[in-house]
């Protein structure tokens, strides 16, 4: 049996080490279209702060032990471009020699993730203008920075790795602005949130432009230029950091249905449209375990586990994913930023009788030295009386607190019920009444 | 509507401070046999650490708050001596003056919380061996170790309190050991977690005496002695941590029901086996969510919810407790440990066909600056599924990743579902698979 994954990063090799563990003898063969599988891409703003670190120590395994030790079938530098549903091929290109390959597959696993989207505005193109998604890309921006002694950088857009990306930056000593036409730094959290966002990176001495509408790039001999509708912004390097979307190009072509966001669809068990045909990470949908419908949401665990599950399945071990919370966390220079499940806009658009609460509390007891201040967002749902995100930024332990509201928002809880749980109490970890309860005591009273 | 509560601790006060926000209307009479209402005392060993911080820091509202702004009847040094539940009254002794006071009730809420147990043995009431549960114990500690100029102290008993004492006299320079009787250091863990703790303990200098029969303690010119069968460890102060007792006698002797570890019986309304008289905190029993039977587990957040559900059944608003999960944190110098739910041994008491599993993770991604040992053990049920319960040790983020498990186990989660769990991950925080998660995973194949 011909196990064919497209793509060699964290759903691709996840699946193809799981089935080949699972069944040596079946034939996996991986096309992925760089020399890099299997690194650590969330990484790469930590790795891209230190001039002294190699990107290569985000390799979690290289091509040659799966390769070698896996018998896995990993053919890089293999672009594939197009899937013949009917006789069940994959063709492509091979980078180096620009020589046509076909292959044939039993089941077939599309992982060939996301890309950054690139705004189609005159400069876009230019050199010293970088986005960030593949190693590659973070190869490309770390030797950027080294080789054109980088001094100043203009990010454009304010998501998580823009923000992941400030930080290294300022880490190491390069002036950072960051601009965006939007008028609100975190439009998902409340102001009272991303306003202590929006002071960190001031304290840290990022500029934010927001509110700017971006008109194109400019190069001149001194170097880049942000052109905004009302300012100009000079850089030596140009980070595009507005989103990402999925690379399901080759399956739509194919006749493969896609859904949100042009996801590739997928059922619970990872199916496309197509029998035998999988799709996992960055460039499938998922269900909303909070909306119970379609979502896009590209994020590493994810990937990681409908991998597995591909994997399962081909093996002829049924599996099936419950679906994702949302959950997300990163980091902002000294703050943790976490939310999970729904805020409160999409609580409305989805169409709940949402209502929702801010506070502030500590991360440690009272008068425990080092508490630090955190501030919660939750909303509920007045109807079912349920809980339907949460969101916390804070200096302490924010990251994992979050944790707690995942496994709820999984279990579909009440916050009535959400409040009795017997979380965790000691004075250097928190106040007796965790955060995420003195949050949902409150909301339950506008319930 | 006269509203009495026997104790001005954690569940007594919260449960006052309530009845009197929500009926205002109504006479709430607190009967508090010290002098010291509404203090941390969880956070009683990190204030004797520092020596240049007043005990007093401890006190969260003071008792003229409760009386003048609150309008509660805080009667302080009235210890109460017995329960008339025919004629609805409680009588006993003002401290100061020795004259007895009687006062009627309509509801009463017993919250007398617990008191140290002390070996009954020679030598345990000589001066110097002292314990710690009451912000009063912590004064006389702090008072005698200043007092005394204590060089050297020797812990009997390794419970929470034991250990974040140990810390606390290491902080100040304190020559500590620790002894028990029983052979393992935090039976109640696999060996694997218990011996990073003892690493750490040793590191920091404290001795253990494991497995150590204690026949007394003696005091000669030179200070205490602790008398072992096999040796004997010299001492400026004895401290007694072996454990808590509810204090449920007046509750007995008036007839009123108690069960498990003599904690007096409540229902899920805080009510005792007598009309209109709750029991709430450290003296009352709880139904334990993973097992869905009688347990006692004094520990601060149940106490305050449970003064608060009391308060809400005196106001005529019917509230019940769904249980606890017996979690518990606490820090031994640089180490975090958790608990929820049950070990392998409580599983298999309560008739669980229970598996666990013990894992070693990371508390940051691959190859993350920084990045710490973190083990998980985890039990499952294999006839249902069940996740039963977890432990974690850990020098980073133990304490708030084990909530994610406490949530769970109040939903009665498979541990199949609890895998499916959109876990936060960002690499300063976590490795894609949250460790939990990469221990869940295991204990999967093994259910």
């Amino acid at each position: 049996m011909d196990f064919v994954i497209i793509g060699g990063d964290a759903a691709g090799m996840s699946a193809a080490s799981r089935a080949k563990r699972t069944m040596p003898e079946m034939a996996v063969t991986v096309l992925e279209k760089t020399e890099d599988v299997s690194y650590s891409a969330c990484g790469m703003p930590y790795n891209i702060a230190d001039a002294n670190r190699e990107i290569d120590d985000l390799v979690v395994r290289t091509a040659d032990v799966f390769r070698r030790k896996q018998g896995i079938d990993l053919l890089t530098g293999h672009r594939v471009e197009s899937i013949d549903r009917e006789n069940r091929t994959v063709s492509g290109t091979i980078q180096s020699s620009g020589a046509p390959f076909q292959i044939a597959f039993d089941h077939l696993l599309i992982a060939t993730g996301g890309r950054p989207v690139i705004p189609k505005l005159p400069g876009f193109d230019l050199p010293g203008v970088l986005a960030l998604k593949s190693l590659d890309d973070g190869r490309i921006i770390k030797d950027y920075i080294q080789g054109n002694k980088v001094k100043k950088v203009v990010i454009i857009g304010l998501g998580y790795i823009g923000l992941e990306m400030a930080e290294a930056l300022r880490e190491r000593g390069i002036d950072v602005q960051m601009v965006k036409p939007g008028p609100d730094l975190l439009p998902w959290m409340p102001r009272e949130l991303a306003e202590v966002v929006a002071k960190e990176l001031t304290a840290k001495t990022v500029q934010l432009h927001l509110g700017c509408e971006i008109t194109g790039l400019d190069a001149s001999d001194d170097g880049l230029c942000v052109v905004c509708k009302d300012r100009k912004l000079a850089a030596d390097m140009v980070l595009v950091a507005v989103g990402i979307q999925p690379n399901s190009e080759i399956a739509a072509d194919a006749g493969i249905e896609t859904s949100i966001d042009n996801a590739i669809a997928v059922n619970p068990n990872m199916l496309t449209s197509e029998p035998a045909v999988y799709a996992a990470g960055d460039c499938a949908d998922a269900i909303h375990v909070v909306t119970g419908q379609k979502t896009w949401i590209p994020l590493a665990l994810r990937a990681n586990r409908a991998g597995w599950a591909v994997a399962d399945n081909v093996c002829g071990k049924p599996t099936e994913l419950q679906g994702v919370a949302g959950t997300a966390v990163f980091k902002v220079f000294d703050l943790q930023v976490a939310r999970t499940g729904l805020t409160i806009e999409e609580s409305r658009r989805f169409g709940f009788d949402a209502a929702s609460v801010v506070i502030k509390s500590a991360s440690r007891a009272h008068n425990h030295p080092g508490a630090q201040p955190i501030h919660v967002h939750l909303v509920g749902d007045k109807t079912s009386g349920r809980l339907l995100g949460a969101q916390m930024v804070g200096i302490e332990s924010a990251a994992h607190r979050i944790n707690a509201a995942v496994v709820a928002l999984h279990n579909r809880m009440t916050v009535a019920d959400f409040v009795q749980t017997d979380l965790a109490y000691a004075p250097p970890f928190g106040p007796v009444w965790d955060p995420l309860l003195t949050a949902a005591n409150q909301l339950l009273k506008r319930l």
